[in-house]
Parts: structure tokens; sequence; C-alpha cells
């Protein structure tokens, strides 16, 4: 419809190759609810009359209604396709007028924005989920002692509440900076045309304030080339995925054979096609897969517009599937998470038991020597290391069942003059819980430590979750009233975009 | 189905979490001709009566007919749907038997590489098409002079036919390697179990021959799970992405207002909504932002691989996606460019123009002085430089009409002993013709050597057209064959897989 | 000197494959002024006597000023490097004291943070630079038209001016981002030891504080093996380089000989050693380059993260070298922007001249048309794509010489009951300078809005300007203070880190 | 030196930005070659006298010896260094003439493509080495069985040589490809000039053959442009990291604290600085961290080629780093893993307890109840399904530990009409090296088959070493001839590259 310049239509072949009508019904509802504000936008500066406004809204209202009117044969995208229905119905003379002081290039942000602004919202509302199921969890698990791992190896006791609450800390700065993201995509690239905006006195404030923006991007060549803030936008995603993917890589390890710290609930477990006896976490793998291929989008994005020069060019539509399902695969991958921690099962034995017999016990151990006989703690270091390599020989042994003579050895090898029986009793003594509620730095697993903590977040999680519930009010009211002032003109009533 | 170990049926939403069903729709038709190579197979070393082979090769024929019959319902995956479908129709008791020394893990590395292997082949035969209208038009200009560019600045004269070579050159190796490629691809894994094979005496070397395959991936747990082979085909596609997307440059550039070398036919262009003058070339630039989704899904792929030990992992799932989009990128991306030289307007009297009145004969005069006055290069190379600035300053005039006093000024400076008049004489006379006409270095744009060239390439183009037809006979051959049996069996007429 | 447990030192060739030394030359002064703060709190709660404290302390000011000193080999990396020399100079007896209550895995990450401290900081400050020069360059040109192009196609006119305040645009938000992940990077995660915390009772806040830290990061898990913040700084220097990237392609096609709308300045080009004319935007292209080369680290970074379970492991060590190549070269390549800016040749005549030619006069045309006869835009749009089509084939004349039989044969074509002489009259006077000072929409390229919003971003620019100093400030005093409170120990004066 | 059309020297930043003397340490070398074959190739066909080419050679190879006489002061790459301080050292007249029918374009390919090809080689040779150990491995462990995994679940019974060989199988494939690849990679670009060839009668055969090239690559864009066997080569090491980082992982787990199969030795394990008892993988982790770098080098790489038009332009620079990295990267990863793996620790013991006690062998039970008592597969996989089930709840008790009630249930429940008793003897009776033993699929751990492949395979690595080698020589020799030319001239002994 658009062809005044080049001959004859677009081979049929090319067209299905460029066409981005697939991906553009995720935002078939934004472009209309966009066309709208425009529309009433050109008749309060005079550029349409009543009964053209009153078409042209109608029409596009019945569209929206019924979006099987639409007819997308031949056009490349939704914007020209909706433009070719109206016309088709209401005729050039008017419908022909919808467009002035509009350009696909400002039409396609202004989708995306109004799209990526819902999801981020829902995403954000997922993020306070996912932590408040973890926080349920820490709660219950305050004095659940457990091998914290590092280089897969044990290092030192902690507890499964400590844990949790490890995830939510990461989670929170997360949300931070997709709610800070928000401010960036919630502005109205609406008005900026093609690349250098109108002669027209468009009312720009109007028709950002009728979708619900809470400012515009000024400069019309910044607002129809950049892509910074879907990127931005992208990465945030991204970051929440690794995160995500953390999570399930640890859980795919406590829950192995090996280890059998917890237990992922059969609901959320896959079988095997010939091995009889398995159970696997498929979802959990599969959402760390997914991750994967996240970065992969991110990458495919970051690449695209980097080979490009100001101003759009058609490269740009290749981000739009990757920031769909970028978005899906976060919130989905959020979602399923989060019943998996919600039903997972803590083997709280099998976890005591190994803490009990971990050799992680020796750096509580060369801590309370270091303080209680003024040894130098790379000497502590030392001794420790010394008795777990003759534990470790002998059958890997815990560290209580090494013998008087062992620890004699080990002190007279490092030059500490202590005496081996106490020592041998402090070694005896530590047991995992002694070792979490002996911890007092800020931020260890103590207990006492811990339970504070959960209560600070849950009140974190619940004051985020008003301020999201107060964005999501607001796109829902300008949508609402958007509605009403629509209705005025067309007589239908009209919902908001749900 | 396979849920014996688990209690109860999966969680509704993880069941569509993970369910692969809807990529799974591309390899539909493998699984099953892979199941009736298995089954055949079986009954051949005698696990398998003659009833129970007919019943279930009867069945999945059924399913190769009506896809449609296909219970998808509370299935993970394609494989788990046809067992599942087979056995609701004709009873557990044989139904159930299909599975025997097979697993899923088998079973979807044999599919995906069936799939990889026909996508392999229709790619090579798109590069033979395109190459040879590349061919085509070399051929009709190899004496079509053009400016050449380096860093965007012109550098040497040219010419178009010398330049088509050029990427006919470049995609010879694109084609080399996916050719090579192909002998790892056409091997089959099936028999090698979930990783650790079977006590099944498995004819390992009948199935592979049944399904065309070339050889078979011997290891049970390198055949379940190495992915190398995959990431390399799509390493491949993406390398054949990348001379695209530069060959989608260079004519986006050269099609340009500004440079106006060729003009891409109005078929193949868009138009714009707003602007009314604009032709645009954005196939071209899709395609070119398609390379950038082609490189973010090839690193999906290798993070993917990077993150998971030996064996199975469920995050493997994720690699189909990528593998089915890169594949149809690539060569829905072929033949649109295709389309695209075959239909270009070669702007001969502009590019003529442009080499006419370019200093990049400058590089030709500087060797020509070298030669014939026994200059060294780089004093040759320092004169013509400064005429070049005198001429620039002269509101870029050509260096024809540079001055006697300027030439005479510049010989003297560089301590020249060389007759100014002579010199002028020399820039004079040097036309862009005579520039790629005295081009003497194998390789050159010297229309004598591009036409021999042209002659060998095309020679060489269809000898790979030959030779991908035999790959594709020698599949389709055994396809015909595996329904030949099936046929004895079941009673039906069954075509190959196309 | 850590290993306690297993026997023997690392095998030669293992420990340069594993030592870090290399990168951790940009760190350690950042971990020398760590110890001295954790040192520093050790005496205060106890844990270190005044003798104890002096020694280590003077030991480490040494070290300070005379690095050569540094006992590096057999290091596995810095931190175990200045221990051991510690130890050798003064003794197991007290140096083995000083790494009481701390590891290097809370040490790692509190080095990087001090130097993306600075580094933040720094690269904020070429930003400010950099816009600042662009908007010296936007002031001097808000009447300097220029043609905007899309799809490589001239689409509007615009201005110099214009664009530039474009850049600034975008370059604003790349700051908000970086301004804001300075709150996330500027918490001190020095405390939580190896994953679990420790049984000293360090005071955390007392260190956090001595190293000029807003914060800490709480939870022990999370502040060892998060590593978001860093890939979120790393994402946020991508962007800039995105935006730098888009700014050298836009300056590199603009200087081409075809556009020739600007010159790079002789000192800042490239010359050929083989083609004597050239002169070429080699630093635009290696930025370019380079964009490349940050993106692969950010991806190199996300595919380890994504690799690796809770609690540190070796692999992060790689994230080194990836964050400080990231680092400088974002900010190089923003200085070598800034000067590029400063001393471009803005050829204000060829940009008047291809705008005056220039089809993309026909957008505000068909405008003018739409709004001084109540055409509808579609209409317009028709008619000016068809007088362009008909001036385009008599060799590119430009839309002022189209003649009135042309006009009028148009517009009885498209329906429209327009004066032909009226329209070319319209069509005559529209010239480059009325295009955009007609323009009226809000961030159009109108003169008046343009030197409006210089002001307004100037001001924005110097706000930014002064909160850099003020953070630059703040660690900088607290590095004052923490020598000050090392020389009342040692008796040695020690500046800052600068 | 070069710069004969801009005016003054460069800007020193812009210099230091430019500079790529750093990287191009690696290729200086390679550089002189390339001039000396250039050279004397010029003397051949007349363009230099036997003075010149005397003065020239001489001067070459002393730099050869002496690289500390480069002067590189003010160049912007060490082709410019090496031209001039060849004329600051002989004059101009000439010095001057060195560089007649060259450009740094096809150079610096040159020199990537000359230091590439030896790096291959020595990556081919290290690929050998490895393999070579790990056939050891296998060889001393075809009995030693062990838990194979799925999903980090047990899933089979195999052998630790089965494990081995899966690995050799998939490095012959990165063998293959980088074999196949190195044809690409030995053609030489020399004389392609700057992007269009030369008037001289460059003889291409000759310098390519002194150079030890196979053939040349024809076409002068081409040649000069494409960087697609680089990234072709780059991938290929890619793929070596990914298979190799797939064992560190394995690695990684089996010898952690809950698996403990192996044991890494001490001298390639890393301690901790804090906790006593750690005995770390850091050489593994490393290595799966590195291969991230890889990975983002290859990104890299490809997003740069993306980017630009055919003609050299500056961002190709940024390659280089890359490729030096990705290849020094590989090599070092293969010669570490080689170590670990001659060193590891198999704990036979306890992997066959693990295998004992694994429900892994229910599926070997399950094929036999299928076979023995012609049950469906289907119906015996939920069997054992279920009695795996209820030995879980017990404790997690073997499955030889099933009592007769259960057996008898569970069949009774699945429809089977089978003796329980004899089901139960079947359970009982089946034992790790039973299970490998009847293993009967081609490439199966069954200890004879993998007997015969490991002789097979050392057959096979043998050959590639073979083959390898004669690749060497004829590199070596090439170099050995050439310097024997240039001794001619230049009466100095010169050895060959090293």
């Amino acid at each position: 419809m658009y062809r005044s310049r080049p001959k004859g239509p677009l081979h049929k072949d090319i067209l299905d190759f460029l066409s981005s009508i697939g991906d553009d019904d995720e935002v078939f509802l934004y472009d209309l609810l966009g066309s709208q504000a425009h529309v009433l936008m050109l008749h309060d500066i005079g550029l349409l009359v009543h009964d053209e406004t009153k078409a042209i809204l109608t029409t596009l209202d019945q569209l929206k209604h019924q979006p099987e009117l639409l007819d997308k044969q031949n056009a490349e995208d939704i914007h020209e396709a909706i433009e070719s229905t109206l016309i088709k119905q209401i005729g050039m003379e008017i419908g022909g007028k919808m467009q002035i002081g509009r350009s696909r290039n400002d039409q396609v942000i202004l989708d995306i924005l109004m799209k990526v602004r819902d999801d981020a919202n829902t995403i954000c509302d997922s993020l306070v989920r996912i932590m408040q199921s973890l926080l349920e969890k820490a709660d219950e698990n305050v004095n659940t002692v457990m091998p914290l791992y590092t280089h897969l190896r044990q290092a030192q006791i902690g507890s499964y509440s400590h844990f949790m609450v490890s995830y939510v800390d990461s989670l929170f700065r997360d949300m931070e900076r997709l709610y800070a993201c928000y401010g960036r995509i919630n502005r109205s690239p609406l008005g900026a045309g093609a690349v250098g905006g109108s002669r027209i006195m468009l009312d720009r404030v109007k028709t950002s304030k009728l979708l619900g923006f809470g400012s515009m991007i000024e400069n019309s060549i910044d607002a129809t080339s950049s892509r910074d803030v879907i990127i931005e936008y992208a990465s945030n995603l991204a970051l929440i995925m690794l995160t995500l993917s953390r999570m399930a890589e640890d859980f795919i390890i406590w829950s192995s054979d090996e280890f059998a710290f917890i237990e992922i609930s059969d609901e959320y477990s896959s079988s095997s096609s010939s091995m009889p006896q398995k159970k696997n976490p498929d979802p959990l793998e599969l959402l760390r897969g997914k991750s994967g291929q996240v970065l992969g989008d991110l990458f495919a994005m970051t690449s695209i517009i980097k080979s490009i020069p100001s101003g759009y060019s058609r490269d740009l539509q290749e981000l739009k599937p990757c920031i769909w399902r970028i978005a899906s695969t976060t919130n989905e991958s959020l979602k399923v998470l989060t019943y998996v921690v919600k039903t997972i099962t803590v083997n709280k034995g099998r976890m005591s038991e190994a803490s009990n017999n971990s050799y992680a016990l020796s750096f509580d151990i060369a801590e309370l020597l270091s303080l209680k006989y003024g040894i130098a703690f790379r000497t502590a270091h030392k001794i420790m290391g010394l008795l777990v390599q003759r534990a470790a020989v002998r059958n890997k042994r815990p560290l209580r069942m090494v013998s008087k003579e062992d620890v004699h050895e080990v002190l007279e090898k490092t030059g500490c003059i202590v005496n081996a029986e106490e020592v041998l009793n402090d070694i005896k003594g530590m047991t995992p819980n002694l070792s979490i509620s002996s911890r007092q730095s800020v931020g260890s697993p103590n207990p006492k430590q811990v339970q504070d903590r959960v209560k600070l977040l849950r009140a974190r999680a619940l004051k985020y979750n008003e301020r999201i519930s107060a964005r999501k009010n607001s796109v829902h009211e300008a949508f609402q009233m958007l509605a009403q002032l629509v209705k005025k003109y067309s007589g239908n009533d009209v919902g908001g975009i749900n």
C-alpha cells in the first residue's frame, strides 16, 4: 500500500521473507491503542473532524474486538495491515488520513515499548513471587545445617536457610535493575516520525499521556534509531536467567543420588524411556538450557545493532522475535522454579549427616585454635590441613576420630606448644550446629542473623509488590481512560487491553 | 507413559514448559522412519515375530500418512507420542515391544541427524544456484569497470565481474566445508541406547543401511552425548550467512543514492509508510539482520553445550529450535539473494564515470612510474600522494586535470629527476579500462584472467551439483527401499519422505 | 603457601597455567589497601596487638611504595604473593595472623569491585567530556542542513546539530545506567570469608568505611559467588561501545568520497602502504572493531557464569582479563572519539547541496499538500511518490525541476482536484532550510528547538560532572583517611592510591 | 612513512590507539620471511638487480637475528616498522623498492596464515598426545566398572575404559576438522595487493612455494577481504575446547567428595587460603573457564566480520589478539589436561561399590526380563520402575535386597504371569561386571569390544601423527630452502624460523 515510488508489488517470495506479521501478533493490540491515541490527538489539533475521527476510531475498535477482520494479505507488517484494512473499510478519503504525522519507524518502537512495559511488570511480579517462596523455605530451615561448597568441594558448614537468602539477595539486585530500567522503557517515541519529526504540530505530550507513558523520548533520530533500552532490558532478563540457572545447577547437584540433600517432587520430575529407575530433574535442566538461548538472543541483538548506522534499518526487525522469546522464557522459568522451590523435600537428616562427617569443620576448628591459643591463622591452617591428610588416608574417617597421637605429632611438626588433649577436645566438640551458631560475622549462616534477615527481606518484597501494582494500575488506568474517550466517539464500550 | 519410577503424572504447567512437541514437528517423519528401521531389524534378529512386526509397521505407516492420528496429549516429545499412539492402537503386549534396545537418547540424535542431512543437501543445492547466478553476471561484466574500496574509500579500479568472482570463490569454501561436514553428519547413532548400549544383539549396521547412512557413530557415550557435529554444521551455516551478509552490505552501499552503482529491482525493494520517495533494500537489510540471529543461535548452542557433563541432559533439547532456525534462515537467505543478484541493474555508466574521476588511478600510475623510470615505489607513492593532495584542494578535480607545474614541483620535492611532461602524459593516459587490462598478477581484475576463471568456476559448480545429486539420490533410494520393505509387511504402498 | 592438605608443590607447568599474577597487577594496590583495612580492624577487635599491627602495616606500606619487593615466585595470585612476602619479611608468628577472618574468595571480589569503582568514575568522566564536545558542535550547527537517512537512503532533511543532539541523548542513557550501577558496585564484600563467614566478630562496617564503600554485600554466599554486578557493569560498557560504534559508522559513511559531508582531520587519519591517494578513517574503524571485542568479552563472561554452581569456582578467574579489557577499551574509545568529534570539518556546502537536490524534500511537500489542500496523507504520499518516479528517470533531476505536466498528470491519476500550478509552486518553494524551520513536532531538527535542547543538555552534563566529582572525592578521602591511620602505626607518610 | 596524502603525522594518542605493534610480535618472523620471499621473486622477474636484492635481504636477515634493531617508533604495525627500519639503514633508493607489488593488505593475511599454519600443526600434535594418554588409561581399565550418568543421575553401568574411548572418538572428529581446515589455511594470499592486484607480473607461484604453501588464494578481493578460514579455524579450536571442557566437567564431578570415583594428583590440585581441608581441581575449572573465553573471542570475531563490507577495513585488526589467544589457550589446555589424565588415580573399589548398589542395574534386568520371558519392554520397564520405587523408600536399599513379596506384587500389578522367585534370582544375579560383559550392541562397554576399539584407535592416532609430521617437515623444508637462497645473497648462514 505504501508503494508510491517502486513500481508494482513486492515479489511474493520476498514478501514472505520480509513479513513480520507472525511476530507482530504480540503487538497487534498495542498498535491499535497507539493508533487510537494518535487519531484522538489529530482531532484535538484540528486535523480530523468529528465524523472522520468517529469513523476511524469505530473501525479500529471493531478490529480490536474482532482481530479476524484484519486483512493481512500483502502486508509486510501489522502497521500496514491495520491501515489497509481501515482504508478498505472506510475508504481512502478518510482512512488515508490516519497516518499523517506518523511513520512505521516511530510506530514499531512504540509497540515494542508498550509490550516490553507490560512484560517487565509481569516479570517483576514473578520475581516477587519466587522471592517469597524462597523466604518461606528460609524461614523453615534456619537450623537446617548443610555443607557449603566451593570448587564443588565441601568448604564450610552452612544452612539451607542461609542459602535461600543468598538467592533472594541476588534476585533483589535483578529486581532493582529491571525496576530502574522501567523508567527508560516507559517513555513515548510517538511523534518522532520517520527520523526527523513532522511539520504537523503534533501534541506529543497528549499521546504520551493517553498511552500511560511517564515521559517521552525527545530527539526524533534517537527515538527511531536507538535500541539501547531494549538491549538493557534484555540484559536484565539475561541476568535473571543466570541467577535462575545457578539455582537450577545447585538443585540438580543437591538432588543427585550422591548428594541426596533434597528431593525434587515427582510431579516436577521426568522419567526415562529406557531406564526404569530414572527420576530426572528435567525442568531444571531445561531452564539451564533456556538460559543459553536467552544469552544467544541477547548476542544476536547486540550483533545486529553493532552493524548499522543511525536511522531505521530493516535489520532491526529481527530484534522482535528475540525480545518476545527472552521475555516469555524468563517469565515461564521464574514460574517453574517457583513451583520447584515450593515442593522440594529437604533431607535434613542427610544434610546433617554429611555436615557431621565433613572436613569442612576444620575451618571452624582452625579459627577456634587461632582465637583460643593465639596461634597464627596460617599455622592453624597448616595444623588442620595435616590432620585432614591423616584422616583422609584412613578411609576418609571424620575429623573427630583423629587420634591424640596424630594431633600431638602435627602440633610438634608445626612448632605449636599447645596441649594435644585440649586440641583433641576442641576438635571433638565441634558440631555442625555449633559451627553455624558461633559464626559472628555479619551475613553468616548464624541462625539468629538469618532469621532477622528473612524478616527484613520479606518486608522489602512486599514493598516492591506494592510499587509494581502501582505501575500496573497506572498503565491500566490510562488504557481505561483511552477506551472511554474512544467510546465517546464510537459508541462502543471498550475494556482495557486485557 | 515412561513414568515407572516417579509417582503420578507431570504437573500440567511443567509439561507445557518441558514439551518439545512443537519443535518436533520437523522430525516427525524421521522418527517414524527410524522406528520402522528399528522394528525391521528387531524382526530380523528374532525379537519380533511376523505378526508383531506387521502390526507395528502398519500402524506406524498409517501415522505417516495421517499425522493427525498422532496423540500428542501428555507427551513430552514426539518419541513418546508415537509410542503412546501405537500402544493405544494395538495394545501394550505388542506395541510395548517396539522400544526394546532403544532409548530417546539415541532416537533424538538420530532424528536430528536425519533432518540435518536433508537440510545440508538442500543448502548445498542453493549454494550451487547462487554461484551460477553470480557467474552469469560475472560473464556479462568482464569489462565493466568500477572502483574497489578499502576502508570504504576508493582504492583501486576493478571490475564488476572480478567482484562477483570474489563472492564465488568465498562461497566455494563455504561449500567445501559443508560438503566435508556431511561425512560426519551421515553416521547413524541408532543402537547406542540411553548411554551404554544394550544386551540385545542389535544389528546396528542393518539399521544404519536402512536409513541410508554411510557409517555409524560407534561409542555409545559419544553417540548420545556429543553434539560437536551439530555445532560444526551450525558454524558452517553461520559462515555462509557471514558471506551473504557481506554481499548484502556491498549491495546496500552500491545501491545508495550516493554510490548509485547498481539498482535493486523494484519487486525486491520496499517502500516507506511516510516518505514517498523511498525505495529501500529491505530484503538485503533483513538478511544482514538474520545473520545476527544465526550468530546468536550458534552462541546459544555453544553456551548450552559448555555447561553440561557427558551423558544426555535435557538442556540439549534447546538445541533443536536453534538448529531448525539456522537451517531455514540460511536456505531462505540464499534464495532471496539469488533473486536479487539475478535482477540487479548494473549502472555501467555510473561506475565508469566514478572510476574515471577516481584518485584510485593513482596507484596504477605509481606502479607505472616505478617500472618505467626505475623510481623506488615508496618514492612514486609519495609523488602520487602529493599530487592527489593538490588535486583534492582544487575542488576534487580528477588527476588528469593536474597541471604540469604541480607535477614538476612534486617531482622536485621528492628529488626525482624525471621529465614532468612525460609524467603528465602517463597520468593523462591512465584510464580505468587500461588500468584493469594492464593488471598482470594472478587473481587480478584483468578481463582475460577473469574470463578464464569464470569458465573454471562454472565447471566446478557443475561438479558439485552432480555430487550433491548423488548424495540426495542415495538417501532417497534408501528411503524407497525401506518403504518397500515396510510395504511387504503392511501391504501399503509408501513413498519416500517427500 | 596455602598447601596444607595437598602434598608437595604444584607442578610447574600447572602453576603457569593457573597463575593470575599477570592480570593481578591491576589490583595490586587495591589488595594492599584491603589488607590494611582488614588489619586495622583486626586490631580494633583485639585480634592483633599494637606491635603486630605496626609490623604488618609497615611491611604492606613498603610494598605499596616498592612493588618490586613483591615475591611473585610460586604464587598463584596476588593475594598469596603479598601474604608470602609479608611472612618472609616478618615471620610466620606475626605475618601468619593477617589472614584470619578472610579468604581469597572475599578478597578477590573486593579487589575487583574497588578497581571497577574507580574505572566506572573515570568512564563517567569521559562520557561527560564527549557529550560536551558534541554539544559544542551542536551549538555551532543549528542551521547546518543535511539529509537524514533510513535504510542508507535519503529520508528527511535534518541538521548536523540535531544529529549531534541525538548522540548526546543516547549517551545520557548510557550515563544513567552506569551511574545507577555504581550503587551496586560500591558495596563491600570483605568479611564474607570463603563462603560462610567467620566465627571472628569481624567489624564489616568498619572495613567497609575504611575502604570508602557506601554499604556492604550482606550474605556471605552471595558476596563470594555472585558476579551479576560485574556483568551488569560490563553490559553497561558494551552499551556505551554500541553507541560509539554507531557514531563511528555514521562518521565513516559521511566522510566517504561519495558522501563527503564531513572530513576527518589528517592527524586522525591513516594512509595506505600501497595506494598513495588514501586517507582512511582507521581510528573509527578500529573503534568499531573493538566494540566487537567488548561484545565477545561480555559473552565470554556470561558463558563462564552460566556453567557453575554457587560458591567460588576457579572459572571465575577468567572474568578478570575480560573486565580489565572492556574498561580500558571503553575509556580509550571515548577519548579517541572525543578527539575526532572536536576536529571534524563539517562540509556545510556539500550537505546543503545534497539536501537541496534530495528527494527527501518530498516528505515535507506531502505533509504540506495534506495540510494545505486537505488531501488524505496516503494520497499525498502517492502523488509525491509518482512525481519522484518521473524525476528519477530523467537523470535524477531534483523535484523542483519537475514539469507542470507531470504534476497535472499525477494529480489526475490520484484523483485530486487541486490546481497543478499551485502545487508546482509548493514544490519549488520547498527548500532544506524551510523544511527544518517548519518542523513543529517536539524533538525535530527545528533550529529553535535544538538550540533550547542544547542548553538544557549542557546543564545536565554539568550536573553529572559534579556528582561524579563528589563520588571520586568520597573514595579519595577514604583512602586518605586510611593512609593517615596506617601512618599512625607505621610512621610513614602515605598518599592515596593515586 | 606511508603518509603521502594526509598532512603531518598521526596524533600521538591515536597512534597508541591504532598501533598493533604489541600483537604483531607473534608474526614478526613470518613477516620477515614473507618479505624475503617477495624480494627474491622481485629479483627473479627483473625488478631488483643483484646488489639491491643483496642489500635488502642482508638487512632483513640481520633484523631476523637481532630483532632489537627494529625501529618500532611511529609505526602503526610491524609491516611499516620493518620497511622503515630497512629504509633507514640502506636508504630510500634501494629500500624504497621492497614494497612494490605488495600492500599491507596481502601482507597481514599472509602473516596470519603462516602463524595459524604452524599453530594448527602444534595443536594437532597435542591432540595426538592426549588421545594416546587416554587410550593408555583405556587399555588399563577395560574391566573397571562405573556408573554412567544421564541428567547427573545413575543411568547404566559402564566402564572407565569405555568412557575414555568416548573422549577419544570425540577428539578424533576435532582432529579431522582441523586437519581438513589446514588445506584452506595453507594457501598463499601474497600477490593480491591492496585489493585488486598489480600491474607487475608478480610470480605468485614462486612466492607461494618459497613460503611452503600448498596453493594460493586466487581472487585478489577474496584474498584480502575474506576471513572465513580464520573463523573456521577458530571454530575448530572452540570445538576442541568444548570437548576438553566436558572432560573437565566430568573429572570435577567424579573427583568430588560425594562421588570419589577418581582422585586428581596433588601436584595438579590447588588449596584454599582459608579452608585447611581443601584440595581443589583448579586447573580443570580454569580450563572450563577458558573455554568460555574462547567462545567469547570466537563471537567477537564473527561480530566484527559481520559489520563490514568487502575490502580491508581496520576493524579486522582486532581479530589478531583473538586468534592468538584462542590458539595458545587451546594448546595449553590440551597439555594441562594430558597431565591430569595421566596422573589421575582411578578408585576402582569405590566405582565398583557404587555400581554394585546402583539402581542402574535395573535397565539390564528389564532387558533380561524382556528377552527371557517375552515380556513387552514397556512392561518390563514398568516392573523395574515399581521395584525401584519400593527399594528407594526402604532407605535406598540396593535392588538385590528387594523382597520376593515385592516382586510378586509388582508382577501381579503389571499383569505378568512369571514366576516371582525366578525373577528375584535374575535380579540378584545381575552384577556390574555381568552387566557390561553381556552388553552386545556395537559400541557398548563390553570389555572385549572396548579392547579391540582401543587397538584400532591407537593405530589411527599413529597415522595422524605421521601425517602431521609430514606437514611440519614440508613447512620446515621450505623455510630451510628460503634461508639457503637468502644466504646465497647475504652471505649469512640462516636457520629456519626456529
